[in-house]
């Protein structure tokens, strides 16, 4: 994981979580603002698209543990060398643990949107509980670092918590905003990640930035809110594209009178929540 | 206290209290679910179960109380040595103090399921602040102590006060959810209980960890978060039991026509909760 | 104030707004509970009361402020000494700030009930930030001091905020548990005012405790969870008091048949509310 | 930004805002209260009024970033010095930063009151992220200054995180108290700015205050506290201000009987909430 490859692959997971989840709320969003006939129809088929969601999610989460556990240099499943008396890599065991938790989403995602008698805030609990998992176990990964290389890491765990207490409290709210700002923490996360690479292990083959410079603190303390910044830039993309989408084709299948009455009501409605 | 005798025993007592309260609790929503016709009869023994609920708890608390003071070399009730100008056996007060908190939750159990003008969320209200107790007594617990030993406590400290705000929540919320966070978070407590017996008094009478290794801190730092995972096999396991349970006896009591309605009828409402 | 008596005064202060407030609001509780036919007139009593109690709390704050100000040897109006080139006498400063705050609570408690159209949830977010700016200027009281000093006072302010924040929430819902909450709270407050005052200032002349001994720290940490379980004794008493009370009134003035339906219509609501 | 009128200036931008946000709210309320038949008149025309607020607050922006980029020797849109291997100029870019962030505020005012499908709750999570965004960049600017400067800073930094916390609540609750404490915190944070340009940089030329001396923290703690209810008294003048305009527009254009009829209503209407 002390490479630049090891911060931009779990980057780019979560840049494809960001992403399919900012796209699905979206999705759904609109499709109630429509009031679609189908609407029934694609219920069942988000209950679908939740399910191979977690199946992919458990295999990543496979995928990662074993990855990290038989590379070369891994700890091959042993724990403690009781010879030398000493752990073994020990940040590799963070790390899968990190990975089991979102596999557990996975699982939970799978059971939840398969028997029925569980509710599916579940989903929601589960998907806080790995971030907050994951805010501890980096919050407890940087011991006796330098302190740029704890700085950025500590950012880190401040928004993944922020991301745990908007996924916690999804579970009593299911308001559009709430969803957007966990999508848009996770996205940051993702983006975070890749500037941790940058920053640490520069691909360029450069020397790292200077760990003990205040500049560099001050500089990245307001990069953070650029990269924050950009999470915006690419919900509202996202947001145009679904919009279009959803009524392009709403256009195709229905007939044009339709389509201007349900524009009349959507005007009435938007009124009626101000 | 000091012991590894010492640190079982709250666990095991914790461990039964999170296994009683996740059965209770998903056997009140796997009823909910049936729409059982005794559904009148189980409110009373819910009420019944409730009261011997308390009554134990009660006893366990005073059982409790009692041991930690006229154990060999306890404080006896006396509080301050004027000869020596000391404080006797200030931990076993500590611990005195838990007990009592947690034996007037029982009494609040007790006096809420018995006097009917009273509101239940008393009880959750109390449970809050015995939890809210307990984990400001083991934070100022643990002056001058080493390094490994505080590490130790201050995790059980973060479990004990998440517990406590989440039984604070559940006032407002009555989310199953919500009390499975509670009930995990609970069996946590109970199993974090046996991991600082082992670390800080092995049974097998090997020597203690190593208080100064960066290590053990980082591994601890893990462990913490499979023991978490553990607590989720366990409730699942009870989840399983539960609702075997409740099945197999609905259909020995109800002819199968109104089974497979019953089934019927719970598939419309989970696509209506979507 | 850096006296037995500076410390016993809020303290009482304190401990009779605590006992009226629980008193207050278990008489609403056991009125709404009882339906009573009196309810309208009990309304405008209501409304009166509150009246007075603004009254009452504004002429305290004021007495505190001017009591502050014109004692000998206080600051008399005067903040700055501009031939020393320091500031006169900040801690009754300090003081006065607070009590003019909790003025301002009982100011808006008179206009919240005689302007109509004030929100009255308007009082609870004033004493919230009466609550919460006491807190802040406890934290910014102590510096400089000693570490047993310190330590009560933080335990002061902890306590102070926890209090505000209960207060706070106040707003948002109207559950009896919440209001209880803050009773007990202000409780808790008013005896550690007390204890406060016994530990660095002893009435019976002897000297002060020992400032560095951690024992002395180890016991106050309980000692404070003593107080707390205290105040629930005295709501207790008060709730069993104000029970006994309406009740015996009801059947003054009520047949006994209406009295035995009542208990009827009562089991009947308490079993609707499990 | 390091002088007197560089803390004047936003300062007074923010207490513009805050009296404007005030006398809004308050008028909105008072609008409801009277349930006036204009009542679709003045949706409209608070539709148009959030639009131009929004293109106001871009404009400050924007005038905010080129001021801050283009001043004699601001750092003219470059960032790293490759030369001198340093970064230009870092205070003036987290200056720019936060503007940037209170852009995107405007922005999305004027987004959600003009495309009817967006929620207008989002402009309250915009309005809390750029305050979240201002606390976090506050927190990060002080590193090595002094005491007092810290200490200053550090007040700020609470004030706008608290008001980020609420404007965040307001996503949830529209109640009129929590709308106020926003507004209040507003206020407060506006005339702290002109306290911080007093203390740092006095105008009267005279020297700086003491950045050592003990007592002048502690006079700052409680002259936070006069500001805070200097907000109140604001506050107040400006809905004395606004009851008395709706009152004497709404007695101009309806007859005195229907006058009547409404003070009845309103007093029927309390008594309800009561």
């Amino acid at each position: 994981m002390g490479s630049f490859r090891g911060h931009a692959l779990p980057g780019t997971f979560f840049f494809i979580s960001g992403v399919w989840w900012t796209i699905k709320c979206l999705l759904k969003y609109a499709c109630k603002k429509q009031k679609r006939t189908s609407y029934l129809v694609s219920k069942t088929l988000f209950r679908r698209i939740e399910i191979s969601e977690g199946i992919t999610v458990v295999c990543m989460a496979l995928i990662g543990v074993l990855g990290e556990q038989f590379i070369v240099g891994g700890p091959h499943l042993s724990l403690y060398d009781y010879k030398e008396g000493q752990w073994i890599q020990l940040l590799s065991w963070h790390h899968c643990t990190m990975y089991f938790f979102f596999g557990l989403v996975g699982v939970t995602n799978i059971l939840c949107f398969t028997i029925s008698s569980l509710p599916t805030s579940l989903t929601k609990l589960m998907l806080a509980n790995a971030l907050f998992v994951e805010a501890f176990i980096f919050y407890n990964h940087t011991h006796g670092r330098e302190m740029l290389d704890i700085f950025v890491h500590q950012l880190l765990v401040l928004v993944i918590f922020l991301t745990g207490v908007v996924a916690f409290m999804e579970q009593f709210t299911r308001s559009i905003t709430v969803e957007l700002t966990r999508t848009s923490l996770i996205l940051l996360q993702a983006s975070w990640f890749w500037q941790i690479g940058f920053v640490l292990y520069p691909p360029s083959g450069g020397p790292a930035w200077d760990q003990m410079d205040h500049g560099n603190i001050m500089f990245l303390s307001i990069c953070i809110c650029w990269h924050y910044a950009l999470t915006f830039v690419i919900i509202g993309v996202i947001y145009a594209f679904v919009t279009w989408l959803v009524k392009s084709r709403l256009n195709r299948f229905c007939p044009s009178e339709i389509g201007l009455l349900k524009n009349a009501e959507r005007e009435q409605e938007s009124e009626e929540e101000m």
